[in-house]
């Protein structure tokens, strides 16, 4: 396949989620896509934020952040928070709250699923923080679960590709995971 | 919506990628998930590995790494790399090998989309180490572009979801990025 060169700010397509954190005593959230798990044991997972977000200061502050996952019905209000800046808006009624093990990590009652963190390891890079944190907790609607499991069809994960700025859904399924494999020949 | 609490290791849904780098001289390549952006200016991108892995000792001798995206074409050859371990089977021909600006991140002909990249900063985990990198280029095939842009549903990007290890194709459009929260009224 023939190669072109492309500018190197280049995006992965991502997981639409919610971070929520505490800014000067409310609830907040901002839609972010910068996330990936970390390490397997314990459960570490990271959030990419500029450093322009009143987000960093929450998590700064408390040491503590939520990852909420919207479906296609949260699509318009998870957008929004990613818009609207908590400096000059407040959006701590864009949703309902509720809190688990950690009482300065809100969570969002509309989102089918949602985790709450630790911070752990904050890596402070050139323009953004890449925040670490250790799960404390995994909350679903009970709906979501196939043999104990979440059914990634009835989560209805939302995706976000760059530069194109588009959301999309999940497709279908292509194949298993460490087993299609087996099928390559040398 | 009523929650249930599930196990902490809770996996997000991933993008489908194979890192490469230089094992004991010869390019490796092992799929991987946990990835993500880190740092807008200059691009940095992030990779989580289980330390019991080759690619491990490979970034750590060479500080270089790439991130290709396999499509569906690829995904038996994708999930083999992730099956078989470099320390017991040589991987280096599964692929046809290129490079670009750095020479010991080797990169995969006949996936449609490459970045390379320089190793900046080492986050070690108690079990996953995760290296950020530099990103220095990206290589797509030119018939993903749309307008300047890669198309992704031409792209054709893959995901993974745990624990039930399925890999998905990306859906449909659901919405504009930064624009569709507008339509957000208090």
């Amino acid at each position: 396949m023939e190669k072109v060169q492309l500018d190197k700010n280049f995006f992965i397509p991502m997981p639409v989620t919610l971070i929520g954190s505490m800014y000067k005593g409310k609830p907040n959230f901002m839609a972010a896509g910068w996330v990936s798990r970390v390490n397997a044991n314990p459960p570490q997972i990271g959030i990419g934020i500029h450093q322009s977000h009143a987000t960093i200061e929450g998590i700064e502050e408390n040491k503590t952040f939520s990852i909420c996952f919207p479906n296609k019905e949260l699509l318009v209000k998870a957008d929004y928070v990613g818009i609207a800046s908590a400096k000059k808006t407040d959006k701590s009624h864009v949703f309902d709250v509720f809190y688990g093990n950690i009482k300065t990590a809100p969570m969002i009652q509309e989102a089918p699923l949602c985790i709450e963190c630790n911070l752990v390891h904050t890596y402070k890079g050139p323009t953004n923080t890449f925040f670490i944190g250790e799960i404390q907790g995994v909350h679903a609607e009970k709906s979501l679960l196939q043999d104990g499991k979440i059914s990634p069809k009835a989560m209805d994960y939302l995706f976000l590709t760059m530069p194109d700025n588009n959301y999309w859904s999940l497709g279908e399924s292509v194949g298993k995971a460490w087993s299609i494999g087996k099928q390559y020949k040398a």
